[in-house]
């Protein structure tokens, strides 16, 4: 099986070709081929024993869309994407990556003809909601995004249904929870602090809590992502029907009851680790974010994710920093 | 006050600009300049008394939007679409036409600047929806298309309420019911029965019913639908937040109910030329469409409809066949 995964230099796509390297396989199935695609050059992982090929191009410019796809990869996974900060802050550049690049691929895939139906994993996001919602917010409740990355994900929903409606490409869409404990560097994104207030304490380093206790959020981890995409990738997708994208599992939780499972898992020493700093702009456009979800589409489908924030915290400890934190 | 009305050579874009003749204004302010511009050249009506440019071009290529908004137009009217049955059967016309026009437009308003933000007003469909949903259907349920039509409409949605968001522009998404009676001459449009029912039998002629008598449909005529169009021009978009698209008042009537209405607005001798004769796509596509809708946004901003399908006939009769028919 041959697998394109566009987007493999961000953190979601090195996760994913690590675990089918690790796998030989993806969704049960083994891969012979690996495509990797991303702006610019993504690293293949040490000891990869799968043929592969790297590429580094814009997914939005000319025809190179159509010269990823032309070897007809079995599976595509489409997180390629500039974040909701960079979207927001750059008008053009969202919609050139998020929107346009999707039509690009889309109309790559499209162009292959001759029966071409790839397996597309798109990676949308809950920011394809927006306040006002009911708690939690049901499988059919309209999107209502109030950021251009949302919209643009949103946009990227519709193209996926119809073009696997018209038998293009068989899609299926994940609106992935935030995405927490984040590893790395902390960013300036928005929703930074929430993984802030967590892989800083652990790390021995002060972090800051920019709203109230009692903001509520709906969280997945990075390994929990992962097994959303893999599962994705093995989905039948008769079930969905028409109705190709749904919000996937995740933990609700305030940042209240995030610092408990952190002084729970890693004592109280690290949980005061953790400097409150309030700021306007980051709680108003906090405000407006999802808190809950009903996805029992996605469960019925199978998908599984962590049940407690503790888990979460274990999840990052384990995968991320070697089993070991700063005490 | 300058208004561009796009897809003015359609049946609403004709109807739309006699309005603006008669009354010389729109939304209650007084109009003394009109662009009108189609894809074939729009005729304006006779004895038009504003100041009027006419164009014909592809709104979708190269800079032909850029030179329609140059001046700054007030009031845009985007009606500029391929229907339904045009745009499934020609995939690529119908993105051309529904989604790139759209995104030409609004770029080339943005590209505008200088504080430009014009009232657009953009005619969405009921065909953003699809099967399956409640009866009726609330005003946060989700965009489910079940046609290319719907998916391009929904996209629409997404980039006036971003556009909008983002001060660009101030828009208004008008999910239009079915049009009904649909003037003119029979066309091969999977909806063209609802309409044909009533126009062809109160011409003297005989239609066709392809669908049994219990099928539920959400019904606008076209004075109501230029009254939405009006109403969105002039309305105070405030109390919108970023939710700019929503679905409009109607008639939910049953095939069966339409056929009543005719009986008792023009006779039994008018209401038996219809001819039952089931098709079997014509059944199929119509029972994924929606039936009835509790739009009560659109209802709390004053936005008003027919009451009856009676009405809706006799507002056929009034405005297309000079208050009379064949009995």
């Amino acid at each position: 099986m041959h697998v394109l995964v566009l987007g493999a230099a961000g953190m979601l796509g090195r996760k994913l070709v690590e675990r089918i390297a690790a796998e030989g396989g993806l969704g049960g199935r083994p891969v012979d081929r690996l495509t990797l695609h991303d702006i610019v050059t993504p690293v293949p992982p040490a000891g990869l024993t799968i043929s592969s090929t790297i590429h580094a191009s814009d997914l939005a410019q000319g025809d190179n869309a159509a010269r990823l796809v032309a070897a007809r990869p079995d599976i595509i996974i489409h997180l390629a994407a500039v974040v909701s900060g960079e979207a927001e802050a750059n008008f053009e550049l969202g919609y050139h990556v998020n929107l346009d690049g999707t039509l690009k691929l889309f109309e790559a895939i499209r162009g292959v003809g001759d029966g071409y139906c790839p397996r597309v994993v798109f990676t949308s996001s809950i920011a394809v909601y927006g306040a006002p919602y009911p708690e939690p917010i049901p499988d059919d409740f309209n999107l209502t995004p109030l950021t251009s990355y949302g919209a643009q994900k949103a946009m990227g929903e519709f193209l996926l249904a119809d073009y696997s409606r018209r038998g293009f490409l068989d899609g299926v869409g994940l609106r992935l929870p935030t995405i927490c404990v984040r590893p790395g560097k902390p960013n300036k994104a928005a929703s930074g602090f929430f993984s802030g207030i967590i892989r800083e304490p652990l790390a021995g380093m002060e972090a800051i809590l920019p709203v109230s206790e009692d903001v509520r959020h709906w969280f997945a981890s990075p390994r929990a992502a992962i097994g959303f995409i893999v599962h994705a990738a093995g989905l039948d997708t008769r079930p969905l029907g028409q109705r190709r994208s749904f919000a996937l599992p995740g933990v609700a939780a305030t940042v209240g009851e995030q610092i408990e499972a952190l002084r729970r898992v890693a004592g109280d020493k690290v949980a005061r680790r953790i400097r409150r700093e309030p700021d306007e702009t980051i709680i108003r456009i906090v405000a407006g974010w999802p808190r809950s979800f009903d996805p029992q589409r996605a469960l019925a489908l199978g998908f599984a994710a962590e049940t407690s924030f503790d888990e979460i915290i274990r999840a990052h400890i384990a995968d991320e920093l070697g089993g070991t934190f700063v005490a």
